[in-house]
């Protein structure tokens, strides 16, 4: 398949450059010049074909010549909220994966056994532009800021609420992908190495999250995370 | 959920013993002492009870006191087959979360556009034995040595055969997941960074491997191995 490299600018339209590290690659890394042609998205739904208007390193005026529909592949809003693990990297690949197989938002939860209790969001949002150029969408995730498990469950949330958790007996819950909806709106939640406390449980079934079996195999939480992604993409996929 | 540590012995039943890795980490991690319980797996579908008889780091001797029978969660066989890509630790994430999704082999493939050309199957060997202890399961994939493409078309393969690929334009090829069979046994080829080419496609196809498509999302090979998984797994879930 051809690469055609896609830039991220999310000032797109009324901004019409390249943000400084877009500009950068494209002057120093691609040796672009003034009057090229290039294809970049604004991440929220638009690819804009545009001519290079001013090439330098700290930044890059943008002509719109043409803006495209970007089509996204999935029905809905598909919005993942997991507690992040101790180790940094499984978070990070979780972002870049659940970006490439389609979502529309990840949130960090903060939960009683979380073991990480800080995160910084900069990085994860790196990964998901990246991704989200890579396999070339015009729809990039948002990258939400840890949250409290409580406050979340107070936030308006998405479409259809569900939690995923291993408290329960084996067998005993629905299976996700039975539930989902086919329109595709969902938001599940997924515990931290320790999975959800009963309480939380409870508080998450009060605020309307409806608890959720991931299948039978034991999972770790990013893996858990990925899944509940690629099944809620797989049932609000257009056909 | 209680953690209760699994230990790998593939030679169980005729060889009652945890091979020197497994001894060692008894003894000098989990200071394990004769007459202690341990739990094994042959991986190979059971699980064993069994009873310390000596604990040296070097061996440890084991009474098998019951033998469980393993669950598998997914009927047939799971069989992916994927060139390697150029960085190794995309293929050893690939083998980790396919492993705690469930899958029953893991195959690497040489094609024409390969950019890794050898492969050392040692480590994604212990990724895979360490991914089934942690995911409890008593079935270990098998880990097959990097095969040429035509040669690896020669093999019987399992079940329903199929070769995802981008060479077609969008929308042209079926979903795996409507053509993978309710029983199970399938075998998914993913192509490697710079795709199968039309020849290796063609050969697949007369060797009865049918083309399909990941769906419309832009996949890097091992995400798109991982989906592969992740579809034949649902597909042959038990319920």
């Amino acid at each position: 398949m051809k690469e055609v490299h896609l830039f991220y600018a999310p000032g797109l339209p009324e901004c019409a450059e390249l943000p400084a590290e877009e500009a950068a690659h494209a002057v120093r890394v691609l040796r672009m010049k003034a009057g090229e042609a290039l294809l970049a998205t604004d991440g929220r739904g638009s690819f804009y074909e545009c001519t290079l208007q001013s090439a330098s390193p700290k930044s890059c005026s943008l002509h719109i010549d043409r803006v495209i529909p970007g089509e996204k592949y999935w029905h809905g809003e598909i919005h993942l909220a997991v507690a992040p693990t101790k180790n940094m990297d499984r978070m990070e690949w979780l972002a870049e994966k659940a970006t490439e197989i389609g979502m529309d938002g990840i949130h960090f939860l903060l939960c009683h056994n979380s073991e990480r209790r800080v995160l910084k969001t900069e990085r994860v949002e790196k990964i998901v532009v990246a991704a989200t150029k890579q396999s070339h969408k015009a729809y990039k995730p948002t990258v939400a800021e840890l949250t409290p498990f409580a406050a979340f469950l107070q936030q308006p949330g998405t479409g259809a609420k569900f939690i995923a958790h291993c408290l329960a007996a084996e067998g005993e819950l629905p299976f996700l992908f039975d539930l989902l909806p086919a329109h595709g709106d969902a938001t599940v939640l997924i515990g931290p190495e320790g999975d959800f406390t009963p309480e939380e449980v409870e508080r998450a079934q009060a605020a309307g999250y409806q608890p959720v079996s991931l299948g039978r195999s034991r999972l770790r939480t990013e893996t858990a995370a990925l899944v509940a992604v690629q099944l809620m993409n797989l049932k609000a996929r257009i056909s």
